[in-house]
C-alpha cells in the first residue's frame, strides 16, 4: 500500500530529529543569552494581514477559507506575524524588543524542483533598535547561533537592499522593476541585458562586487555596521554589493549565510524599517531566519 | 488598527512560552528515558490517507486543495500519521516500536465555543506491544510525563472502548449507533432514553460505574492492566466503565487524564489494535496525547 504525503514535505525519524533538536536547543540557548524571548504564533494567518506586510506574501504555498469565507494562508515566514504581535500586544512597550522563534514556515515552490514547502526555521526579530547598531547586533546573534549549531566554516554575505536602487536613481534610471528582478534572481546575463537597455551597464560592477570592506563605498551604512562587529564576527563577513533578498520588506543592510558544505544559503535576513509602521507601530527593525535542516546538512557536510 | 488572527488560535508570548517549554522539555526527558524516539510529520496530510485510519478524520478543522486537486487537511492528531510512518518506513522493523512527538494538531470546533483549533500535543505511540502489557506501559509513561510536567493531583480515568458494546451485544441490542453516540457525549439523560427504547436500561449502571478495581467485572482485560501497574501509577487510576473516547479507532482500554485544577480532560488515549492493519502492517498498538496548554493551566491551578 502506498500512503503519499504532500510534495515538498517529509517525515523526520528519530535519529535525524535528535540531531535537529540538538541544533535548535543550542540556538535557543543563544537566544536566551542575548535576551530574545521566544514567541509562537498561529500556523494560519488571514491573508489580508500578511499582505499588509508584504504583497509578495500573497503567493503562499497553501490558501484556504474559513467558515466566513475569509482567506487563510499557512504563514510563509515569522517576520510578518511577529510585526503583527508587536503592533497588537506590545503597542506601548519600551524598545528595543527582542523576539525569537523556532517554527515551521510554508513556501510556494515551483513544481518539480523538489524543494521543501514546510521549512523549520529558527530566527530573531530585533524591534526598535535602529541601524547600524541594531544590524550589528542581529549579525552578532546570527554568528553565535551558527557557532552553537556546530558550524565551523560559514560566511555571512553582507549587502544593502537600498544600495543598487540608489545607484540606479543616481544614474537617472526610473523603470527599475525589471532590473531589480534580474538582480534578485542573481541572473547576471539578464541583469546586463536590462542595464544595457537603460544605458547603465557600468552598474554591473556593483552587482558583481564581492570582497572585504574596501569594496564598500565611503559613507555607506554598511561600513558603520562592520566597524561595530567584534573581530570574530567581522572575520565571517564577505561584502556582496549585489545581494538583495527576495522578500519585499527589506530596506537597508541584508545578509545571507553560506557554507562550503551546502550549496544554497542556510538563511538570511536584514533590516526592515518600514514593516512595523504598516501594522501601526512605526519602529526600525532587523531580523533573520535560519533553515534548520540546511544548517544540519551543512554541519554533517563539514564533518565529512 | 486591528489585525485579527483565526478564531481558535492565539499568540503565545515569551513568559508563557518559557513555561510551556519547561513542561515539554520535562516530558521529552521522560520519552527519552523510556526509549520513545521523537518523530515529526508534515502538518498537512492527504485526507484520503487520514480517512483510511478513521472516517471521523473526514471532519477536519481546515481542508484545502493541492495543485492537482487532491484534498489536504491539517492533521487532527498524530496517531494516524505515525501509523502511516510505521507502515511505510518501518514495514519490516522489529517490534515493539516506540515513538513520541511534540507537535500541533488541528481540530474542527463548534462555532462560538471559544475552543482552540490549534493544539500543542505531546504524546507517544507504542506499536507492536499487545495489551495488557503494552497498555500498562503506555499508562506508566503517561504518569511519568505528568509527574515531570509538575502535576501533583492528577487522576487517570480508565475504561474500555469495547466493554459497553460487548454488554449491548450480550443484551441482544444490535442498533448500537445512537446509544454509543450518547455515551461518547456523556449525556446520561440521552443514554437512558436510548437504552429504554431497546429495553436495556439496566446497562445504565455500567455507564455510570466509577471507582476502584472492585467495580471491574472478573475476567475483564482492565483487571490485568491494573495488576501490571506499579503502586505509584496504580494509585492514580480511577476505573470509569462508561469511558469511551470519541476518536473511532480505539479497540480496548482507553484512558483520560483529569485534574481538579482544570475542568476538562488534559489528554487521553488507549489501545487501537486495528489501525495499523489499515495501513498495511497489522500490529497491536496503544498511545496517548496530552494537551500541553491544558497541562500548563492545571499546573498553574494546582499552585494557587
Amino acid at each position: 500500500m502506498i500512503h503519499p504525503i504532500p510534495s515538498g514535505t517529509r517525515d523526520v525519524l528519530p535519529d535525524e530529529l535528535r540531531e535537529l533538536r540538538a541544533i535548535t536547543d543550542g540556538i535557543r540557548g543563544v537566544f536566551d543569552s542575548f535576551g530574545y524571548g521566544e514567541v509562537a504564533t498561529p500556523a494560519l494567518e488571514y491573508e489580508s494581514v500578511l499582505t499588509r506586510g508584504d504583497t509578495a506574501a500573497a503567493d503562499p504555498a497553501y490558501r484556504l477559507f474559513d467558515e466566513h469565507g475569509n482567506v487563510l494562508v499557512l504563514r510563509p515566514d515569522m517576520t510578518i506575524p511577529i510585526a503583527r504581535v508587536v503592533a497588537t500586544r506590545y503597542s506601548t512597550s519600551e524598545i528595543p524588543l527582542r523576539f525569537s522563534y523556532v517554527a515551521h514556515a510554508y513556501r510556494a515552490i515551483k513544481q518539480h524542483r523538489l524543494q521543501p514547502r514546510e521549512i523549520l526555521q529558527a530566527g530573531i526579530e530585533l524591534v526598535g533598535a535602529p541601524g547600524p547598531t541594531g544590524t550589528a547586533e542581529a549579525i552578532t546573534v546570527l554568528c553565535a547561533a551558527l557557532d552553537a549549531a556546530g558550524l565551523a566554516s560559514y560566511r555571512v554575505g553582507l549587502g544593502d537592499a537600498s544600495l543598487f536602487p540608489r545607484a540606479l536613481a543616481a544614474a537617472g534610471v526610473h523603470d527599475t522593476g525589471p532590473i531589480l528582478k534580474e538582480l534578485a534572481a542573481r541572473d547576471m546575463v539578464g541583469l546586463e541585458r536590462e542595464l544595457r537597455a537603460v544605458d547603465a551597464v557600468g552598474l554591473l560592477d556593483i552587482a558583481r562586487a564581492r570582497g572585504g570592506v574596501e569594496i564598500v563605498p565611503e559613507g555607506e551604512p554598511l561600513r558603520e555596521v562592520f566597524e561595530l562587529l567584534a573581530p570574530d564576527v567581522a572575520e565571517r563577513v564577505i561584502f556582496d554589493l549585489g545581494l538583495v533578498r527576495t522578500l519585499g520588506y527589506y530596506t537597508g543592510p541584508v545578509f545571507e549565510v553560506y557554507d562550503a558544505a551546502f550549496g544554497s544559503p542556510l538563511g538570511g535576513g536584514g533590516r526592515y524599517d518600514d514593516l512595523l509602521g504598516r501594522f501601526g507601530r512605526s519602529l526600525p527593525a532587523a531580523g533573520w531566519a535560519l533553515d534548520v535542516e540546511r544548517v544540519h546538512a551543512a554541519v554533517l557536510g563539514e564533518g565529512r
